[in-house]
């Protein structure tokens, strides 16, 4: 990489996950965003987000606009189904894409069938696409030219118990992570359940066992890094607070390892990660990471149980989409991973 | 019970639980409140809780003012360890005690060392005490002199759970509790971690698996119902609301009996009860209970991880204390169990 | 009035009032509700409030089946313009009505027009129709056919006001109303500015001056209390809480009374009030009035600016809507004002 | 300035202003931290903040081993009437001070006294001092080695005033100020007002009118920009936020200037200062400036009542506090105003 600039475009740029693109790459020293388009909203990105227009504003306009120009790499953040369609125009123009939807997850379509109920329709670029969780899968990041971008449930969770299953101290029957997210999780959209009266001061469950699509994505994490196929049990929860997703994962423990055997393992796998804190002692919570591409992991053995439990904490917004996004961008370009992220 | 009304004292009255206490037995139509006392704060009760103005004043007086008087029930509102000794000095008086603390919630003086570090001064007493759960333990309550008021994790969780392991519908082995609590649980003695800062718009794990001194009264509750030992894993989180705990316990489902039957196992054990909401549909969030007494109780099966999730939502501060408190006043003095806390 | 209960129906039970309303009236110990309708909303109420469950579900039904019913009284939680045919087909069956729109706030049809931007279709009903603030003028409202229940807004500012533009001691000229409303205030349809993540952690001003439409409710209380015409300057601000206004109002203060003088005539004009509490010393919080249908009034005189500031405090949705409308159904009835609100 | 590095050193590091403060100078392109002391807190900062851990852990140290080291410029975060001390031995030292706490905000020691109920030990260094309010004392600050960093309160205030006084088309009498912060305003340390309970879902108004410290900073600094006393009415109210103060100035318009012409005296006052965004149109809200150095300003004439109206909203540990201290160390050490706060 040169001096020169690597020219971006932000597609879906007026959801939450768009906005923080925005704001990240603004700050990014070798990055010149080109546009930002979407479908619902145009106009000045600060008419929308008035806090973003310190970082100078940006006219936001029809998604059309956004092909056929000179840019490295496109960022989408649409809704799952319809993003692989402009990945595909994308890269067809010789633009790298970073796809934030679900679209991309999923190495196999039948398994992308099984979690969206839509047939894939472009089962060459799912199966062509890497995905993009750097602590995990960095080597094939690089030079990639369509990345998936994890979802937020699957960041935290993998996280945690990657490295647990690869070292095969626990067991991969029987996982149970239970996660509370913030509600900007939900998206920008406004509906009963982001009301604010609906969810202020309560907290609730939903989707859970098996309900929510990021199951499948967890379940294909953990068995490529386990080697044998997983089935967890997950509850996600709709909790009071802007950002930030606390995961609690809960393990039967093979073996008699110790505590601090359990974190020289994550200090194995972790130990030169920008983005990773193993804590020796204390547990992770959402404010540690708030406004960061951050993910902080504790962990607790239960010896008169049998139990692990994993916990960890990320910023759904940063490393739960687009701190992630960026890091990736980074990763493919081959400059210093942690530009515009610290 | 004629038309006296029952004389009624509440010792600690200037914490959370005793003011809520205050509040319920000041609009109980057959209760009078004879003395409110504790040991810090002695004053107007509306000096440190203005919104109980409104509900008539009353001073709150030295504890030892609380000695010798013409009542029926003392509500013990104290740190456990000390609320023994004022337990017994009541029941020496002839008062029947409701005692909120951890002092007599465990029937073995031993259970009690192991969780609380210390030696149970009035063991004759802890073995007399009676469990106060009224949906598992109602007939015990009548006519007993000395309650035990159940903790406020154990409360949701044992609700959650009790009918499930009786019935034998779920394996006791392996059971995994993930509870999210509101601040007021941590008492209102401010201290960092209940700090604005620290807490809002974040969520923290603390004392998780066998840390917290709740998870040997849900041990004991779930092996008397179950008839076996029971050890479960815990993790409680401070959650940023101000009341509320929303429990999900998971559990190895035994048998193929499917939502349905699950429902009607809770049906058949709550079918009465006057504060337990089954949820045939949908899941209990906190909101649901905030400021009742009620319990919601929902369930999920998950047959390909064979896991069963039950959930529940309580009021930490009245179905998880003062309000089961009442309850148990109503069931000991035999008058509508509903009294007060409709 | 006898044994018999009012025989009451809810028209627009399934906003945010609406539900309030279904709250209180089930409690209330001389009310039966006979329907509660809806137009967006058909079912059981509990499917949208599971918290109501406890209380008895009740089918909300089509607006249309709550015309010919065997009732006392109507309430009527319309839109604006919508509540007034309405009003007017109740009062033809000879049904009183409470109406908790703007429809009949204003006792000149001109000075709705001017706020409201619509022709009044039921002039003579708008002039005949009593203001329902108890404290102010409860003669009127006993035996009154049509209640126009005041704003949220109004309710806080005039009970601080009114007693004291009433004695004069302060300027009627440049008082300036600086109100925080919790979220509830914007309703239960699901909007940008109720999202969660754009109103938690933040607080926002809106409508300033003279751009509120409870702007024109307040002068004309004022007004009425003062003698002579009235035009306040108002910011409402929408703050990170369910429920509450807290209403700082600033005026020139005439003479020199001091503090307590200015708390005698809040006394005086307040002292048998049931849902007024006159504070001597404090300042009123909204969590003082959370949940009830209270106002809590405190006062501070400064002499270095010659400036007197009057706070109050109410829970919008109770002394600020359904409250209030409870309490006016007891003064038109003449039972206990107090009932169904303590 | 060459390319070697601001040495700085933080005094009171514990504190939240300290821990910001430490954030911000991290991140600093030009700033080496030399030493970070405390009086309570010693040890690791990642251990009160684990947040700072990714930014690089620090030892926080006695303050006496703050004293005699290289250092360019020290920040002192502490209460007042220690800080003026502290500030004098770090000035003998050769050391520019910039002092976070009260000590050295008025240039008149007799004000001082007035306001903080005590003698200022050091009057000649009271004199001395700069106010460090860069958009209105830029020039002052400059080679400065004393600045005394603006309350958090008037920097909100005063923002949004000056300009309007400068320009006379407010009176100076009469100004009706309401502030809205955030509990970090309220300090790190537990006391019952910043207990979650007490705050969350409640707003609360304290020290109204000339009651809180902050007036007698306000009065001055609109005097000097107005060539006239000036005694403000002020009231602050602790907001359920963590951070954010939103403050709506209420003033006497003079004139008849209309919204364009106001927000042209604004531009022409703040038209190239990096942190001051002035709104054309819509109103400043403290989520526009969370986690940033901006403050927005917005303003509504009301003709009807002959009132203006400023809004201004900033960060209160930022803008407020922190943020500012480095914008004056900036300017002091004649490097770019913007280096470390965007």
């Amino acid at each position: 990489m040169t001096n020169k600039k690597i020219r971006a475009g932000i597609v879906g740029a007026a959801g939450y996950a768009g906005a923080e693109l925005f704001r990240l790459l603004r700050k990014h020293p070798d990055v010149s965003i080109e546009f930002a388009t979407d479908l619902k909203f145009q106009g000045p990105i600060g008419d929308i987000y008035p806090e973003l227009r310190p970082l100078g504003d940006m006219e936001i306009t029809e998604p059309e606009t956004g092909f056929g120009r000179e840019v490295d790499v496109a960022f989408l953040c649409l809704p799952h189904t319809v993003s692989m369609d402009t990945a595909a125009r994308y890269l067809d123009e010789g633009v790298k894409v970073i796809d934030l939807s679900a679209d991309f997850r999923h190495a196999d379509p039948d398994d992308y069938r099984t979690w969206y109920d839509v047939e894939h329709r472009h089962p060459e670029l799912c199966r062509e696409a890497v995905y993009g969780m750097p602590e995990l899968f960095r080597d094939q990041i690089k030079g990639a030219r369509l990345v998936g971008n994890p979802g937020c449930y699957p960041t935290g969770a993998c996280l945690g118990l990657a490295p647990l299953v690869a070292e095969k101290i626990i067991s991969t029957r029987g996982i149970v992570i239970d996660s509370k997210s913030g509600v900007s999780g939900a998206g920008r959209n406004p509906i009963p359940r982001t009301h604010f009266v609906e969810t202020s001061d309560s907290i609730a469950p939903y989707n859970p066992g098996r309900g929510h699509r990021h199951v499948g994505e967890i379940d294909e994490v953990l068995g490529r890094m386990a080697g044998v196929e997983v089935k967890v049990t997950f509850t996600p929860h709709l909790t009071p607070m802007n950002r930030g997703i606390l995961t609690a994962a809960y393990a039967d423990f093979n073996g008699d390892a110790d505590h601090g055997a359990v974190i020289d393992i994550y200090r194995s796998a972790y130990g030169d990660e920008p983005f990773v804190q193993v804590m020796s002692d204390g547990l992770p919570e959402t404010k540690f990471v708030r406004g960061t591409n951050n993910c902080y992991i504790g962990v607790k053995i239960v010896p008169e149980s049998g139990k692990l439990i994993a916990f960890t904490a990320i910023d759904n917004l940063i490393k739960g989409a687009s701190g992630t996004a960026v890091q990736n961008m980074n990763l493919i370009f081959e400059i210093d991973e942690r530009l515009g992220l610290i």
